[in-house]
């Protein structure tokens, strides 16, 4: 089977550069030019720090979308340019594959009606880790049966914001499967304040801050006798290419635009 | 709503006695009579150990459920006396909900067939503890995806065999969703024989056993910068009811025979 | 060796109970008589629910403790009686071993010195489970090379007060080994309050609720590149029982007051 | 105060390299020369890949340890030049911060009696990481009070050897605490080889392999009723600088030799 032949939008950055070193082990990929906002015509193994490759750095999207011939875009540069990059992608058969959580809901409607219109594939999804998306998908699940449930989220001390994206992401996904109820004894008391986390819909939510910590999330699901336990650790950016990897080869066979890795995970 | 009224079979059990206690306490559940190889006639309150409830003991399973008017059989006793019960509950309208992992292939297509043919539900299930089959779920999920996995399950030092059934039952349902290969390093050393565990189709299962243990599983799949962990702990029995309600209740919309929990769990 | 006789005082509560079963099972010791508020006079063997032996009961603590002859005391009843039968059973030169957490400084102070002058040996003990003790004794030594710690326990639902008695314990004997600093990001923000659990000197202390959990706690200390976690799981009152078995052995062999089960534990 | 003036030998390889950079951002060290085999005479900062300092390179350890004025030497080479280089460094008044397993009883006994014989402390450490040595620590002392105990290291699928060195090094000293006992059931019956791990004196490791793991160990003791677990999780190389760091400062106050970290966390 050929390569997936790949463009790749943002090589400088820290997902982008290590979209790069995936390519560059991975057979099944060949990366055929980059858009960057800086470096045009240059190779990327002339780039230091970035891997070994080739490819030619274009400045002018619009130029490089038309004139390269490519399968797929990965996309890890800025919701503002995300945008722009995939309209012309997709003008151009070119499918795209880009992690952002910034698009608005015009910008879905208009980008899913033009893949319709040129039957052609998109992914955009806000968490590439495949871990991390299966365990919001099982704590969906769980909820149907397990009502009570806390999710303790721990990360480095360098995080600035407590509870993290996913623990919240993760309890609005619960919270759409049980009927809200305050968990815990009726009369509880916290004889010092926080002690019990954050309240969000009557479920509760612990962020712990440590150095010596990466990105960890536990979700635990209380039952007569029993606990559940759904559990992702994540020890660096590796964690997201196996996502990346898995929407460029399933956007080949798509004719439509699919929000969320999860639709791809069945 | 009506309560369901429910015969039990084995109530003196350590499962039959703890769905009377889950029944005693539980508003949609009425038991109307038990069936139990002594204390003929005696009603439940009267057996010492048992809670306080008004049903009396057949003795004559074929008198009980020909003559009791009731909904659903929950039958917790040994595979041989639960298949003549089962077919005799079919044969009576009152639909089956049987715990064991002992009925023959044969037996099975028999049951389903008359089930057909009456029209009526049964559910028939190795494992009640909804926690332990949502994690098996979740396993043969996530193998698609992380093709590299181990289990680790903790029992009290009482159990006599290793690795549990679960987790032998958790593996098969792995394997079928992954190709086999051998973890670890191709030419990892054993410097104490038995350190990687038992290999079970290229995975690798380890039993712990300990006092102050109960029954605990832990599934891990690991992936490039990450590990996905879906573990259960159970601490007693009472673990196993909500699966034992659960059957019950939906038994009553089926009108055929479900094989394993898992097919209500979705 | 001869077996080590004991009176137990509060032989019906739930310590008491089962501090007669650890003696039952255990040829070491030999029960030789209860005190309690009622009873007077009935064996041990004739109250329901106590376990088969032949010791008697007396509702006159006085009286029991000058006739009866006896090693220890093993008192688990409210800090009022504990406080009178400690001072009888010095007295009486019956070595007591006592679980309360309620003696006054004045009370200990006046214990202390009746033993000393009586050279009879005596423990008394806020907690008598092992592993917990041996749990805040590793915490506090680790705090004196990791300063950063949080700190998560869990427990059922029925419990009214969050953090738990032992996680504040914990606390406190940490922050005696280590500067008080803000912990986390100087700018953290908590988008939901309480993300972040109860400060205790810098710290973050979370208070897990739910079914299907009993007693457990997490200390984690976290550094350049790595995490020392130390955690404890209790599943039911047994675990006190070894905690009651070694005080009971080691007050035969001292001749002061020892307050604090984490004494014996060297 | 004055920053303790450090010369590290084996600055290029991967615990040499992080030495610098933990040098680089600590105020309370000062590079004052490096030894290696090749760059003679070459800044630090002009070697690709190290820290930007000023000190220079010399090949030549013995010229180096004999003209650099210098407090400590830390040295990460191999257990022959480190020999050497200890040697050397005594005789200098410099003392010596060595990593390694490498030393022969002969050659401890040696370096022993020359530090005593000339007042200067050495640290010699098998293992840097703060962290595993305190769960050593803890791990022997919980083993008096808990005879049954099991340990799970977790490593990376890249690792060669099962169970893991420090596995055996803290099953080692658990050994020494406790009488050898066979755990589990008497009877009990691997029905797939190696289940139960590897055993060691009648206790069980278990070594488990996955990628997305780094480096990570539990040691669980189990009682009645109640469990306790210690648990080191290394993510990465700097876990061991909080060690060289600690050592580097006491050794300062030292005037023997002391062989192992453990004797410095007291």
């Amino acid at each position: 089977m050929n390569p997936i032949k790949v463009i790749v939008a943002g090589p400088r950055g820290k997902m982008g550069s290590e979209a790069l070193r995936m390519i560059e082990k991975d057979q099944s990929f060949e990366l055929v030019a980059c858009i960057d906002r800086k470096n045009d015509g240059v190779k990327v193994k002339d780039i230091e720090g970035l891997p070994s490759l080739d490819a030619r750095i274009y400045t002018d999207a619009e130029n490089c979308l038309a004139s390269v011939e490519a399968d797929v875009l990965v996309d890890l540069t800025t919701p503002e340019n995300g945008y722009k990059h995939t309209k012309l992608a997709i003008e151009n058969k070119i499918r795209p594959v880009v992690g952002t959580t910034g698009f608005t809901e015009e910008q879905l409607d208009e980008l899913s009606a033009l893949c319709k219109e040129r039957e052609i594939g998109c992914v955009i999804a806000p968490n590439f880790a495949v871990g991390a998306v299966l365990m919001m998908q099982f704590s969906k699940w769980a909820a149907k049966h397990f009502p009570d449930v806390e999710i303790i989220e721990k990360h480095h001390d360098q995080k600035l914001d407590a509870p993290s994206g996913t623990a919240i992401k993760t309890a609005q996904l619960i919270k759409e499967e049980r009927e809200a109820h305050k968990q815990g004894h009726q009369d509880e008391d916290e004889t010092i304040e926080g002690a019990r986390g954050a309240e969000f819909d009557g479920m509760r939510i612990h962020s712990m801050r440590l150095p010596g910590l990466v990105a960890h999330q536990e979700v635990i699901f209380g039952g007569l006798g029993q606990t559940l336990t759904i559990k992702h650790d994540s020890i660096n950016r590796e964690s997201f290419m196996s996502g990346v990897k898995l929407a460029s080869e399933r956007v080949m066979d798509l004719d439509v635009l699919v929000y969320g890795l999860e639709h791809l995970l069945d």
